[in-house]
């Protein structure tokens, strides 16, 4: 039986791709005054992968990996004042008002009480509890965690941590490679809500998909009647 | 009786403050090429301050905080190139050797197996976890807790979480401000070990520190026998 529910937070329990892809735009047009010898979007998406074991997940280090790009394509000519304006768009980013998705708030208002709840949520630190904080979501959750690296080593931890059985614990998210195929792997159980647009970096193949045992609701609204076939298919194992 | 004993990382456990100061002294030699309207040091001291409040701790804000300085004091006049230096500086220090400072592994070694040992150390959580793994010390703790601030409150949810009262509770760190007042504020037992420097941030007047009580050693090899004195203390109150 399920008794703890977990929650990923960006892109599950509010908007954040969409604010990565608004802030890529608003560079990209901050740019065309520059002759560029590349193109953004290739060139500071592996500017973010090679950074990623230095700077780790979140807006600080996209930050620092778009001026490193604005740099490189340029070769050097961009000028102090569109450096500025740059983190000026990365304040935004920190700063921009915390749209939580359609229907959330209901259902973890209903599942409060039955279950213990949780969020695990990965990046950078600060953001997050800020980003947690400003929810208004925070009084229904018993654990909160920032996690620096979601794997199966990462939630192999927080079961340990917190004594939770995998065959009692929940995770539900909107990245396959985050926080679906992991806990498929530690025998948990896990139900995938796509967002509508998915970070390069999250998607995995659908090679990599198959063979896994999870749900996929196109609606939070759908969690209800999910979770009790995830009961009854436990009873009958 | 001291049951549980955490330990501040940076300038307690290992060297921190002094590869920023190194790192500083590395930029100001950077702009010497340009024409500068302010010094450095304050305008830099003044922006990581401005902007602690969207950034937080650690080096990737610091980073930001730079560039953003550099393009102040040179009114914009600062090149794509030595920005780019600027964060390869960032960077190094993102990947700094961690030297653990004299003494604290044989400390730590022998208080192992008699105190529950702990690492509460505040700023950005990919970064204090990487020295936290690469330190080779993560073995010998039994909790690890990267926090975004380090106040009473914070503390306070800390004992709570690990079911531990104050009074079996002992801080060590070298700053009065993060470590040890605030643990004081909850009578919990302090030990402040001075780092040979500390980042302006950090210090807290003479008048704020009276009326607190807590220990000063000069060196951790002092550490048991302060831990005696601690519990006698306790014994006759």
């Amino acid at each position: 039986m399920v008794q703890t529910i977990a929650f990923d937070a960006d892109d599950t329990l509010w908007v954040n791709e969409t604010i990565f892809t608004s802030t890529r735009d608003k560079i990209e047009a901050l740019l065309k005054d520059h002759v560029t010898h590349k193109s953004l979007d290739q060139t500071l998406y592996d500017t973010e992968i090679k950074n990623l074991n230095i700077f780790g997940y979140g807006i600080k280090g996209f930050m620092l990996s778009t001026i490193e790009t604005c740099i490189e394509i340029t070769q050097g000519a961009i000028d102090g004042e569109t450096i500025q304006k740059i983190i000026d768009l990365g304040k935004d980013m920190l700063k921009h008002p915390v749209e939580i998705l359609p229907g959330i708030e209901e259902a973890i208002k209903s599942l409060k009480g039955q279950y213990r709840l949780m969020i695990i949520t990965k990046g950078d630190l600060f953001d997050q509890e800020s980003k947690i904080a400003r929810s208004g979501l925070a009084d229904y959750f018993d654990m909160i965690e920032v996690v620096s690296e979601k794997n199966t080593s990462t939630y192999q931890h927080l079961l340990h941590k917190y004594a939770i059985d995998s065959e009692n614990f929940l995770m539900i998210g909107n990245s396959l490679k985050s926080d679906i195929l992991p806990i498929c792997e530690l025998g948990a159980n896990a139900i995938h809500i796509p967002f509508y647009t998915t970070w390069e970096h999250e998607i995995v193949s659908k090679q990599d998909a198959e063979g896994h045992q999870y749900y996929t609701l196109s609606s939070i609204a759908e969690l209800h009647e999910c979770i009790s076939q995830i009961n009854q298919q436990r009873q009958i194992h």
